[in-house]
């Protein structure tokens, strides 16, 4: 009996076991020209509001998980462990503070503006004293906050608890448009997608955000914690303040991302690596363009319109670290005359706006 | 209640799941100066022999792997399914290499002599003519193989079904070797590990090789199939040629590398990432050296001796695709004046010869 | 330093790695009342037609992954391996017939009639000899199945190869049901689902099936191969045949199932354990019921409706092998004059027509 | 082209995602005869010590594992969060404990004294007042805890930071010992296992505990933490104590069992189901004995010795929740007149002491 499978057969194998301390995984989301890209949630609670977990724990979790950045942000309005946590509401982040910065981890202060609707929950982030938005009118604080030069945020706009029958623009949010109290907002929140945010997002030049929103152990993630993309010109508190004004974020959840073409695109051919030689196609001859996908996405595309005189796959998963091929083949004689071929699909987990995907252009040489 | 764990939330999602062919998974292990490290498996069968499963799928299954190179080996003498499949011992060959060229994949031309021990089974690569090696007596086998320009390898030595009380290297093989019928060794086999060949490779300058021997479909191994790392000059059949006959390949096998330290050595720095810049560690201070793995391999390092003058942790795992932190820390005022840092690390999961680990050095300058 | 997170530690484990023969992987779906539950793929490919794997490779297949029961059925008219393969067409059951014995896997002799559409692809189980059905004209092929108490399945009715643009229901096949050569129809074939070919069976009272056609080795389904649940008197060919005639089947792939109501209800409630006592449940009070999903099945539940006079969860996931509650409150006076509360749950993955989701009725004493 | 594998194929899948709350997982792990087998964790940290998590997310955490029981056991002497949090010893007990009764988790009131070896760190269970264990000596912090009825427990006896050069039984606790101060020991804690601790447990009839000692989130164990089995006459606080002060438990860590053989057999056997039939076995006849494990333990045989006149296989894996078949087969004429056949083998992960491993007698009938 030749066959290896029926052999008895064994390994003694002695391993060493270590573990003193934990590893940082890598995200793998690529640059993009002239920015840095930094993972970054900017919704997080602690022990000191309605959280379970300690400031530093949120410190040692960012760090594990790749992310550059973090804001923890408390509620001012609730704390239901006020009883046994008697500080103040900057000292989750003093807390965290050292620690963040042995890791290098970027802590940015916030706290979350917590009221019923309107306006709802806002988070108030690059604050310098968590104390002062303590006030009785939402008003007062959120004013206290812009003072402070906070950059803020609509959290979960629709929300149910909130908004139980539809996700409202309340004439409130528009005044706090209008007087510079309102900046960013969540399309996505811990495990909801709100595409009305999308929609208002880009018809209110509002910066898009996806946060974790997380409260117990940040455990409950498959895959990753939402989180969202900074085009930042530099990985430090005021390159991320400066992309948030500037609106250069996308909400990453869920082998999803949400913005705008302008960041979308450039970050999708990013991610790819493939050999740009002409493809000299022809009529009856097949070519295969081998697609290696060096992100952490798994890219899906659906052929939207193929080249001239060419025949092209309807679907196509560019699964995350593999390479996938692109088979083509010049169905008539058109196609021998083509120089430039373009070749578009939709990524289907690429969202432009609510229902719009990102239509993607491969423009590939033919010259024969 | 504003904790969001527990609300009553849903997502609807609609999601398109393609299947129009299968990815090619990379395997993340570095070029090392001067050679391309090629991911090769140098024993197959396939139902041709005893195996059951056609040749292509052998493609197929190197192809979505990442391999770079197989060799197809059915058994000469053995072939259980002749009843049913009449072809010649180059069929399966022939039969796989279109597809084998179509995907890139470089098919090398082999059988397996295979024999009652002494000698065993041997593998013949870069054959040309696999019918000329039935032959009644198993020298003439072997020297037709030799005349035809193959290379030789004695495959799994240890196997209890030839070698039931301890594994023997017999006259029969000093004779082979002594007249170039014998040119490589396995020291990995499917599931089994043999320390004598390992030390018979360094002793009478055998290549080393680690196979799969597989049968049935290639789904047993758990993270990646036991391969061969060649370290060839060029991603070609000759390339592979001339790096077997020069000895430059690694057994692969269960997160495991086992080989020449002239090979080891380059592989592991090559697989990391790390600051270079000077330390600067005085008595009584911190530093952390982040280690990024790129490489697919956790290595498991053990401290051998300590730098002067400092503290270093006695266990690491540099998981693979992770940063790892090495804490580094001054104990006295010596370690102020050492230009140069060494610490030496044994890697647990390289081996040198049997129950050997290379030791490796990190060299950290610390100009103060 | 008393927290055991920066500890210094190491754990030397001496483990035995083991290989000899696979084990058998327990699919936990439930018998139902006076049934055997058996889990069955009746469409299966080898290299004696355009398969890539030997036929006793099929039954190592179905023994690991706990099948009962499966059916070579490769193509008559369509072998393109037999250049070197010359065997007849019943070869592949004789092969695989011994190890199916030894292994008790049920090996039911089939074979695909292939033809161009209509009628397209019929699979023939419960045939005596695949030769005969070597016939030019596809309905001599048919009738030769018939005469030799053939069940009759049409495959992969909406293929697109054969169904480009919709899946049509042709004359043919009504002529085929007319005299007794068909039936059954593929709802699953693959990867592909057909919700016409549900309508058709519910309709026209044809047997449901979902079968792998595999070609290659079965490795390209996460969790489990799409398969034919039978719900047959006797763990036998002759339980499974009067099974079939009797449409006493359900299709199971990718976390669902489809089928007739008088099946699926069963096996639900027969997948589920939780305490009957009753739940004295008043205004403003709170009961949990703990539901504890002994199957393999991640059931997926929205509300229909509530009981009076109380809430419950809009969505609820019953996970495979876990507990998870079902928290159910008082909202009303009237709830503590309700002797039987009904609980109306649609189960989402649970279909008896397209689009159409089984609802069941938890019905839960309340006596006070 | 009739291979589906190469068909351009899609599925659209709708799909509703829920989270409202978690699901349990079930341990199984089953019952021996008289006793529960109840699955507990005796050894927990919260941010009232030197943890990094709230009282209530270990009731989360246990309920989701699956635990029967947990002690929280923060420490007496070292809390680093007091300026934040000011509340007394018995806090953290408090805050658990609705949710506890909530959620059907026994919750043992403990505490951990927390002293320089020796005696080093011991939890006390079952008190009743922590605050009274805040005291000057060691001895009378122990005299306090007995004086309330506790169950005391040294906790990793061979902590590096403790026991720098080894494991050392000190006089001090032969004294604890014969003053009813010390009842139990930990053989696992976190990923240390002591093989001393478990030769003292023989020796010194100490009870055997695997704990998880966790600090941070409960995510650092793969598989399963460290846990303690109790085999207890009920599943109530009372029978567990009953249970540790009868010396019935089982360290249960990373696949691996530790303690007494008379808890270990049944455990072992108690997870399996095969056919009692006789087997029939005669010389040159082979028989397959079907092995069903129903645990969540892979177990590792070794043969040890054979029956008379029979070949059996020198090792096997019982991995969990599948069937592995024991192949049997006679070798001599003798083994026709053998009624019973005894199979011996070594359960190489049940240890009843440091390297000794358990061994099962599969006793069989053979009646021809």
């Amino acid at each position: 009996m030749w066959n290896k499978k029926f052999w008895t057969i064994f390994v003694v194998v002695i391993s060493v076991c270590v573990a003193n301390g934990q590893s940082r995984r890598i995200i793998n989301i690529p640059d993009i020209s002239g920015y840095k890209t930094l993972k970054c949630d900017f919704h997080i609670h602690t022990v000191f509001s309605d959280g379970t977990v300690w400031p530093t724990e949120r410190v040692n979790e960012a760090w594990e998980e790749g992310l550059d950045a973090i804001a923890i942000t408390d509620h001012i309005e609730y704390r239901p462990h006020s009883t046994d946590i008697v500080s103040d509401h900057n000292r989750s982040y003093e807390i965290a503070g050292p620690l963040a910065r042995q890791k290098n981890i970027l802590l940015i202060r916030g706290a979350e503006i917590t009221r019923s609707m309107p306006p709802g929950h806002l988070n108030a982030l690059f604050i310098k004293n968590a104390n002062l938005l303590e006030r009785d009118e939402v008003l007062d604080a959120l004013q206290e906050a812009r003072d402070q030069g906070a950059f803020l945020i609509w959290n979960h706009p629709g929300w149910k608890a909130q908004q139980p029958d539809s996700t409202v623009w309340w004439p409130e949010h528009s005044n706090l448009l209008a007087n510079g109290l309102l900046h960013g907002i969540e399309v996505y929140n811990s495990n909801e997608y709100y595409p009305e945010a999308q929609q208002w997002a880009k018809g209110k030049k509002l910066t898009i955000f996806a946060n974790s929103d997380v409260h117990g152990p940040m455990k409950v993630f498959e895959g990753h914690r939402p989180m969202t993309l900074v085009f930042a010109k530099s990985r430090t508190e005021g390159g991320i303040k400066e992309a948030l004004f500037g609106k250069r974020t996308l909400a990453y959840f869920d082998n999803t991302l949400v913005g705008q073409s302008a960041l979308l695109e450039p970050l999708f051919f990013a991610s790819l690596e493939y050999d740009k030689a002409p493809l000299r196609l022809a009529n009856g001859t097949n070519k295969v363009l081998y697609l290696r996908n060096n992100s952490d996405l798994d890219y899906q595309l659906e052929l939207v319109q193929p080249g001239v005189g060419l025949d092209a796959p309807d679907y196509l998963t560019l699964k995350a670290h593999h390479v996938t091929p692109l088979s083509l083949s010049g169905n008539s004689d058109q196609i021998a005359g083509v120089k430039e071929i373009n070749l578009y699909y939709a990524v289907k987990n690429m969202f432009t706006g609510p229902g719009e995907n990102l239509v993607v252009t491969f423009t590939l040489k033919n010259l024969l």
